[in-house]
């Protein structure tokens, strides 16, 4: 069976936010399952463009526009939240724990609903008991998760999946890569299922 | 008659030059013609974030990967050019001459061309001399063109261009304005169709 897709995302992210409706289906279409990497943008920032949103307003405000209109575009249900961005580490740690302890489709389960309460119920996700109510609606253990969130080695595990997708050339969110090959945004979906299509 | 497009571009933007081999035939699609306006990159760039480039080696690789797979995508001539990025004021000057004194279509042909030889021939646009062998290709007048992209007028008037570009909320290449709807991208031509057609 073929490997299976990588996928980056930030939980702050519409783009990314946009790419998870997509990435499962798509990647079935060609038989190839989706590994999800959550990763908290802070430790990525220096290195992105999303900085530069906050010193360009002209390109602030055209971003925000982009994001509904590409959400109408797609027929995706979208908000922008109330507080954008914000901090999604205990998001991240969450999901990922989840993925380590529950299996790969509870962590996926998990992250597709923790992005549905931010951009579509409107719920404050930087929150970590928000997250943990969000873990309860999807079935999991409220103590496990909310000690598996804050253990030190959910931490470390986080900031060594980020260093380790730095180091696979990974720099934005959503990214994908494709045996290797790296897809940066929502907006290159279609060039990644022409590449899925050539391989099948 | 339907308002023309306004249609942005730096000489030094690959997604700039694939959008110019796309934004005419899709405008007369819905009854359209297009104002094109070059910028020089120089004015712009503080506001953009096409300089985190220098300090991001994935993304740089990256981007150059994605020029080349988006060309070949949308089956487009392309060569990543020996000199890029480049100064392109003298570029940009000679072809705004053209369109204030020969009239817009020469404009455009002459923008064309001069894409044609940065991406296509690899020739160093950059190089005034270069721009008015180019300009000869197309049938302009050498001392003519030569005087036209050095004369103050041309300086002062590609400057202002660019503030009242700036004003409108320009701030990346390329960039669409449709009835003052702003379209940043080679890959929202798709979003600019739907909006076109919705207006037709």
């Amino acid at each position: 069976m073929a490997s299976a897709l990588n996928f980056y995302f930030d939980f702050s992210s519409p783009y990314g936010y946009f790419a998870s409706t997509r990435i499962n289906e798509l990647a079935q279409k060609y038989g190839r399952r989706v590994d999800w990497h959550p990763f908290a943008g802070a430790p990525l920032k220096p290195l992105n463009s999303g900085t530069s949103l906050v010193h360009n307003p002209a390109k602030k405000a055209y971003t925000e526009r982009d994001y509904v209109r590409t959400a109408a575009f797609h027929a995706i249900p979208f908000k922008l939240p109330t507080l954008f961005p914000l901090d999604t580490r205990y998001a991240s740690r969450a999901t990922m724990w989840v993925e380590s302890t529950q299996g790969e489709d509870k962590g996926i389960e998990f992250a597709q609903a923790i992005f549905k309460a931010y951009y579509v119920n409107d719920l404050n996700i930087g929150d970590p008991a928000v997250i943990v109510t969000i873990g309860e609606s999807i079935g999991l253990n409220t103590e496990q998760l909310t000690a598996g969130m804050h253990n030190s080695f959910t931490k470390e595990q986080l900031r060594a999946e980020i260093d380790l997708a730095s180091a696979k050339g990974v720099f934005g969110s959503p990214f994908v890569l494709l045996d290797g090959e790296p897809f940066w945004g929502f907006d290159r979906f279609d060039q990644l299922e022409a590449a899925l299509k050539a391989k099948a």
